[in-house]
């Protein structure tokens, strides 16, 4: 087997060593069952328990209350994006989006069919900054607020605690479980797992029940949240083998000490990474306002196109992959994701020095 | 590690050993890239390369035609039964459904908000067969008629090609690959992959170009064929490693011979097992009218409940596990997908015929 990379991949995303480890043993046979974890019935009782304790595990790493309930669905954050419509507002209401990256454009444009969708501020086109909360037009009556935690194309994170006159509903993909955060300040989260909790094919959904009293709009019920909770998240044949390697994510993420060690982690090396290219005389720029700069992706650029791919491949050589920005940006990114390891950040940061001195 | 069961289970159900063992392997380590098929990106030129492959190597399995888009979706078949009227149907358009078992039902369910839903003819309650075409009320213009390969908690089959004036659009999510059809007989194929094509959280849909140009209802674009086309089927981050163990189940389903091979097999074993059930002097029996009994799902009965509890739990003992009927109709089922090994379906027949020796 080839020696492991260090994987900077914006998602799907690296996962913990011992995760992997065990999940190809669980592929043959999984708890003895002589039939493997993707190979036995969602509604067996050893299934049904593993789920039961996932869900268990995320309400303790993530401190989710009572009156929240969890889903665990298929789609992506995107088909969430036309589910939070569809369930929360009724046809053609109004909803309020603040758009702080690529990310919170594409929400707006899955919503724009099903509500009436207002911006109350927008950071476009350079999406450098968070517009400030004294200027955003709120609604006077919105179904919502949507936001995006952390934008991560552009490299944006809001860090502000939202007053909104209306739930507050938040696209937490590229940042759940990366620090504490106050549940019952929102109405609706919804996260992509392949970024800092597993593997893409599963998104977590952690909904206040009171919400779902809401009659929403005319929608086949595999569309209905209602629908999917009444039947614990198997309202049809789940993605069993995701749901499972979750659950060994979360596992995982609660043996390095949980989300509290994890927002510890997180911000100092993210303040180690960008110290690095705040230091480097203007050979690595990060354009982003330093108070919303995120901590989990590290979009930066060299000073020219052909220095960028220069940089990439001698990373790559260096065991240092997946750091090309998205193609909507150019440049470099960096995801900091829980399963990346702080070495690696380390060993980044080493190479961009030496990079430096060479090129700079 | 335990030894393998026979492992009946009617989905999630068995995957092939080779299949399993390399993607052990893989999660590790893909192709020497130091990363797992999990970690890696769906945009990189590995991915890439991998589903182009499984597209082509589908294409080949099933002999769809050019004329035919394959799209490979999260959500499973249950989503499909919302998109079909969402993209095929104008808003409140008519669209025809026969009703062959449970399944049809639900797709009839997950339409209803958005065709004119019009049952053409069912077999409710009791679904032991198909009612004969000649009494099938088909509507003068209906934007597709809906019908269930496989019903695969009745054991139903449709074993008649089917003559619509309209598109024909089939749920085969538990027969797919299990004997030629012609593709072209058909406007739409979905299926979910987790019964004859690899695990759970992977749909393949299968749809003849033209009706992509039907304008369809109102929508996210993530609930449109077409975003999902022009996307590759990365439209958002798909399942990747749902995607990859499909790709390694279509390897070894052709290199057993492919589907005409597989339609042997299956025609084989259930004549087999059906010979069994009907030559055990009505201990066993079966109520699908014989023309139309599944090759895939055998759903059978014992005398009486406590004899189908003994059954279950010395058949377990023997290594067939998964043999339980559904809750919807009780009993006793066996599913006997692609990656079910022939002796299995032996053993159970020799544990069947003991069985009722010591119970008859």
């Amino acid at each position: 087997m080839s020696q492991r990379v260090f994987n900077f991949s914006p998602g799907p995303a690296t996962l913990p060593e011992p995760v992997l480890r065990e999940a190809g043993r669980a592929l043959l046979d999984w708890q003895g069952q002589g039939a493997g974890v993707a190979e036995v019935s969602h509604r067996g009782a050893a299934f049904m328990a593993m789920a039961a304790a996932v869900e268990a595990r995320l309400r303790r790493l993530l401190a989710i209350p009572e009156d929240y309930a969890v889903l665990f669905m298929q789609g992506g954050a995107t088909l969430q994006q036309a589910l939070v419509p569809l369930n929360l507002a009724a046809a053609g209401a109004r909803a309020d989006y603040l758009i702080t990256g690529h990310w919170g454009q594409v929400a707006l444009q899955q919503a724009a069919p099903y509500v009436d969708a207002h911006v109350v501020a927008s950071a476009a086109p350079d999406f450098c900054a968070v517009p400030p909360a004294s200027g955003w037009q709120l609604s006077a009556k919105a179904a919502y607020l949507h936001v995006t935690a952390n934008e991560t194309i552009h490299g944006v994170e809001l860090n502000q605690r939202i007053q909104a006159p209306c739930p507050l509903v938040a696209d937490f993909s590229s940042s759940i479980a990366s620090r504490p955060i106050e549940v019952a300040d929102y109405g609706l989260i919804y996260a992509g797992a392949q970024k800092n909790l597993g593997p893409a094919g599963i998104t977590v959904v952690i909904v206040r029940r009171a919400l779902l009293a809401r009659e929403g709009q005319r929608r086949a019920p595999i569309l209905d949240y209602r629908a999917h909770l009444a039947r614990e998240s198997m309202l049809n044949t789940p993605p069993t083998l995701n749901w499972y390697l979750l659950g060994l994510y979360l596992e995982w993420l609660e043996s390095e000490g949980g989300v509290a060690a994890f927002a510890t982690r997180h911000a100092q090396r993210s303040a180690r990474l960008y110290a690095a290219l705040d230091g480097s005389g203007g050979f690595y720029r990060n354009r982003v306002e330093k108070s919303v700069r995120s901590r989990i992706n590290v979009p930066f650029f060299l000073p020219d196109a052909a220095l960028e791919a220069r940089f990439l491949a001698e990373a790559e050589q260096r065991g240092l992959v997946g750091l090309k920005g998205h193609k909507a940006v150019g440049g470099i990114r960096a995801s900091l994701y829980n399963a990346l390891p702080d070495t690696a950040v380390e060993t980044l940061i080493d190479f961009m020095q030496e990079f430096c001195r060479h090129h700079g």
